[in-house]
């Protein structure tokens, strides 16, 4: 028995594990680990220093901090480099999608959002505003802006400035400060050393950075008189942006440049990529031709519905969508069909003030009376929906984000879907990087996610063409956009919308054909662990489920054990444990010696039996809940599908479509995708799929 | 129409208002206001600085520290020093009722205790261990631990360093910084002066403060050779304090003096307070012969119910209360009837160790094993139940928390009374000091809170009584205590122990006899604004109406105005909001000119109309959502019981009790508590409680 100093400059010997885990996976096998995360840096004959370092992630936007995000969870030594000086305080993307609200709470921090946040509760299909015949606004019916019962979360928006600073704070709690943004820094070029690819100890990725002065990262607002803060520098009607220009600047300096050995390099750099550039990679698709000014207002207004999500389709004057933010803050899309594109399709950037957005909007919202003080951020775009021809470069060299995919901003999807990218990417190139994954799950980010930009690509498409389109005089009317129309692609767009239609295709990360999907038909593998609420067995708290589904890069196996009192099932489940618990079996092999049973893969259980009636240590075999000689058994791996006294009932064997009786198993994957479905007799299957993903 | 900079280093002349006001309240007629919060510094002829303050706090624990959070929402000129050098970090008090969670979350930080806490679900009358004929432990049924339906939170238990560093934080926000913690200071003389007392504008009260050095204000930890960190420095089996000592020593030292002249002093410095001494008051009551160690562990054990919370009555070897908390750790507080109290009623706390400690506890729990490795903190405590003689000199110095009232910890009550004391005492200071309220409601502090105090002790007494008590051996065991009357007494106790069961007397602040309380019957006159969900009018969204009664300061009118599309219904709101709006009405009479009209009072509506069919522009006066002429309309006070799409229905007039069609009038106090109801024609007595309490 010892006991031990936890004072304040005290230095336990004996830390005591909390419920969350905050230390990095373990690593097997791989040189280099993470253990110092700062780069280790050696001076060339010509005086540049170079250094090595496994994940260099180019871009500290949404996606860039959700990639740094995932390697400070996982603990892996890791640059981010942006060459701007500053983060973004105004402006920019702020739709959160259900599914981002999701991720966020698996990272820790969806409560910070949800708190800040103006939450969209009504609307989408419903609000929707159409001129009658006599030219005046009318309102339609309204519908919630999430369908019920899609998520925990729904849709709420909030700046990316914020979203930002709390993926910062999450950074620095997680790695302790080891992966920290170093802003002004720009790449000058990058190279990969195709011998090397193939080898998992080398470092195939030489990227020269440059660090640039304060007065070079900053970017240039354009001048005009209002001197709000506008966002026309990362619009796409900025003719060309100042990459070149900076790395001639820089270079007239000496000793600010640096080589940087990496093993993969994450572009998160935005729709002008350097790094696609620098590949040799192009973005296909569509252009437009319809120009829209954006505008963070606080509205002085008769409009009834000004804190709904509202779209305004005026009979000719464009149309408008109204987007309630926190504060009184109100973003408002508008149409600008006064600016037209000149012969190379691209509109005089010169000519856009803040007053003629506005004015368009006045005209759009007519007869209500619309105007503003407070004026926070303003811009303007005319952007095509586009996808990058590669998202990889022999998987050592990523694309993500705005880098392989630009649409319009209007239906809240880029920085989701650009943080969803990383979300998908970063736990690979983690596991891979520390040994644990085979490095063939890293052909999965491509498929996966091409498949998504696809998709998200058609939907922005059918959803600009109906915003921008005239709206349809009557039924015979054949070039107008029919409210029915409208309304129609409106709700196929809400379940796309809230990023939780995602299916991953079969690969050796989603076993489809290997699947028993009958057993669990809430449960489709391929798609995101749904969540209800369980209460854990040992002290009758309700979670979501999901809170158990933590973003630490661990696999999960969810043993759904079904009645645990019934001596057949409880047989079954005996069984099953008894093979999972097994000296050769998979769940030992994945585990690198003197490192706890659950680090690599956690073993977590929901059953079917009364709480009251069942006992963790009487009732359930030792592998379910492992015993740790410093701090005992484990009492957080355990759940049950019963009522909770405050909360209400999960109802979650049904809602998932598990039988009450025979339960069934379930592998997850670190980014809660489910992975195989199995019975509780059908160990081989499951052993196969880790058989298939990680190094056993 | 003006647009401005709010970028990074933006000078906005603008400010976007945000939906949660963070500004001061405004203030008239008081010389010295808290535009600068820094102490104005004169020397004196003797070279001694003295400055004047409104508030002193002395004492940074919890009830210090809420006492300065009050004085942060408000805006008024504070300081608060303690003489120890740092916050506490482990230990101490840390169970937290569901209303001290209420009260956080009015300031803004119960989602940081919820998401760090350990819940407490499931025991208090449940759960009740008792030794059977055999000997062996007995289990008996279980109950919730907060009964279901008295507050939207649940009681859960978090230590109080976290609770400090989250008051800290909060403090930071809305004072910015201007009132900061002064630790390692200690008060050395305080002096009333009498001709000064009924001055509003003076500053009565001269306190002398001595700056300690760092090696002075740190505490000093028993020696012994676990060398974890002791409580003992604060247990009440420290025979004698150390500030005559500090005193002395620091007057050898040259310039570490100083002088401040305050309107109000706070004494918060905990039961040996150094303010009451000065006073020359006392605490009266009860000693107790029962000595008790607590432990907070990592416990090792195969006792089944190691994570919920136990009371463990053995027959001869005393008593063990288990409470679980955060991360691993379990909080045992444990019988120690092995040290006896010497003649003068005080134990040898050199005997006291945590081996001795954990074997009174192995015993107790026989036949289960108990062991641990990780030991994060330990004490002793032996303490009566006590009042003070007197809560406050001239009701210029007050005292709070363990200052004027002491009792076991057992029962987690101490933290909270001690908060609850100076959220009840802190807005009414803040609100004199501005000029906004009447002086007279300072008498209210002593009268509401001693009868507290008597409560608290009451419960205190029996609980302990109970629990240190050998079990009976059978009903005719007249000295043991029953089990039935052991249950019984947690059972009774377990609303005491909510927090929601205060029930203030009849004052200028509580109006009883004037009220209507037939109208409200779930809003008793004298308790806290119960709460349940409403939706916003203007964008849907669904709040526990109690998130919108947030601590700034304010006093708030919450008209329920009924079937507003009813003609007769729509008059009788029409005919309350012109008498409202009035020029010689009392709301434009509490707010200072060239404030905001909801600066010292705020109406807030909940209405009974199904919100589809209503519109806040057309259908409610304008005084119930303020124009503003730099931000519209104000679309966060209009409410409506109706049910939302995500989080179900609230039925808020049914739970308050409240007429559909006709509505009532409810006043209702900074800090929660109802002060007086009637009709919407009851005009005149809503103004008469506004007249007994503010300055109009």
């Amino acid at each position: 028995m010892l006991t031990q100093d936890h004072g304040v400059s005290g230095n336990p010997t004996v830390t005591p594990v909390s419920g969350e885990r905050n230390g990095a996976l373990p690593s097997r096998g791989v040189a280099n680990d993470a253990d110092s995360h700062g780069p280790l840096q050696t001076q060339t004959a010509g005086g540049v220093p170079e250094s090595n370092v496994d994940v260099l992630i180019i871009g500290a936007g949404p996606a860039g901090l959700m990639a740094a995000s995932w390697m400070a969870h996982c603990g892996i030594k890791t640059r981010i480099v942006d060459k701007r000086n500053s983060k973004i305080f105004t402006g920019q993307a702020d739709g959160l999608q259900c599914r981002s609200l999701e991720i966020f709470d698996s990272l820790g921090f969806a409560d910070r959002v949800w708190k800040e946040a103006n939450h969209m509760i009504e609307v989408r299909k419903g609000r929707i505003l159409n001129p009658g015949s006599d030219g005046l606004i009318r309102r339609s019916d309204r519908i919630p802006d999430t369908i019920v019962g899609l998520s925990r979360f729904q849709q709420v928006v909030l700046h990316q400035g914020r979203i930002e600073r709390f993926f910062l704070d999450n950074i620095k709690k997680y790695s302790k400060d080891a992966i920290q943004v170093e802003r002004g820094v720009l790449p000058a070029s990058l190279k990969i050393d195709e011998s090397k690819v193939d080898n998992d100890d080398g470092y195939p990725v030489r990227v020269e950075l440059r660090h640039l002065s304060e007065e070079e990262s900053t970017p240039k607002q354009q001048v005009n008189a209002s001197k709000v803060q506008d966002g026309l520098y990362r619009s796409n009607l900025t003719q060309e942006d100042d990459e070149a220009d900076l790395i001639n600047k820089s270079k007239s300096r000496a000793g600010d440049s640096e080589i940087v050995h990496a093993k993969y390099v994450l572009g998160c750099d935005g729709a002008r990529s350097w790094t696609r550039r620098e590949l040799g990679f192009e973005l296909e698709g569509d252009s437009t031709d319809h120009i829209w000014g954006v505008m963070d207002v606080v509205p002085i207004t008769d409009f009834p519905d000004i804190r709904m999500r509202c779209a305004i389709h005026s009979a000719e004057s464009g149309s408008l969508m109204v987007i309630p933010r926190e504060n009184k803050l109100v973003r408002m899309y508008i149409q600008l069909k006064e600016v037209a594109p000149d012969a190379s399709g691209r509109a005089d950037r010169s000519k856009i003030t803040p007053d003629l957005i506005f004015g368009a909007a006045k005209k759009i919202i007519q007869p209500y009376k619309l105007d503003y003080e407070y004026c926070d951020w303003w811009t303007a775009y005319q952007i095509g929906q586009r996808v990058g021809t590669d998202f990889h470069s022999h998987n050592r060299v990523f694309l993500a984000g705005d880098a392989v995919h630009t649409h319009s901003p209007k239906a809240g999807q880029g920085m989701n879907i650009s943080m969803q990218d990383t979300f998908n990417l970063g736990w690979k190139v983690a596991l891979v990087a520390k040994g644990i994954a085979k490095r063939s799950i890293l052909s999965t980010y491509a498929s996966e996610r091409r498949q998504v930009a696809q998709e998200l690509i058609e939907f922005d498409h059918r959803f600009s063409r109906l915003f921008s389109g005239r709206p349809a005089k009557d039924v015979m009317d054949a070039e107008g956009v029919s409210m029915e129309v409208f309304k129609a692609a409106f709700e196929k767009g809400n379940i796309f919308a809230s990023g939780l239609s995602v299916d991953y295709a079969a690969s050796n990360l989603v076993v489809k054909n290997g699947s028993n999907e009958s057993l669990a038909k809430g449960l489709p593998v391929g798609m995101r662990f749904n969540s209800f609420k369980v209460l854990n067995q040992a002290d009758g708290r309700p979670w979501h489920f999901q809170e158990r589904l933590k973003a630490d890069g661990r696999f999960r196996v969810v043993l759904f054990a079904g009645n645990i009192l019934s001596p057949q099932q409880k047989e079954r489940v005996n069984k099953f444990c008894s093979e999972l618990n097994g000296p050769e079996g998979f769940l030992r092999k994945a585990t690198p010696r003197g490192v706890p049973i659950d680090s690599v893969i956690e073993i977590l259980t929901i059953h079917s039996s009364k709480r009251t009636e069942t006992e963790l240590l009487r009732d359930f075999p030792e592998v379910l809940h492992p015993f740790d000689e410093h701090s005992g058994w484990d009492y957080n791996k355990v759940f049950v599908d019963d009522e909770s006294y405050h909360e209400g009932f999960g109802d979650a064997y049904r809602n998932y479509g598990v039988d009450k009786e025979r339960g069934c198993v379930v592998a997850v994957r670190p980014d809660q995708y489910v992975g195989w479905i199995g019975e509780l007799e059908e160990f081989s299957g499951l052993e196969k799929y880790f058989e298939g993903c990680l190094e056993l």
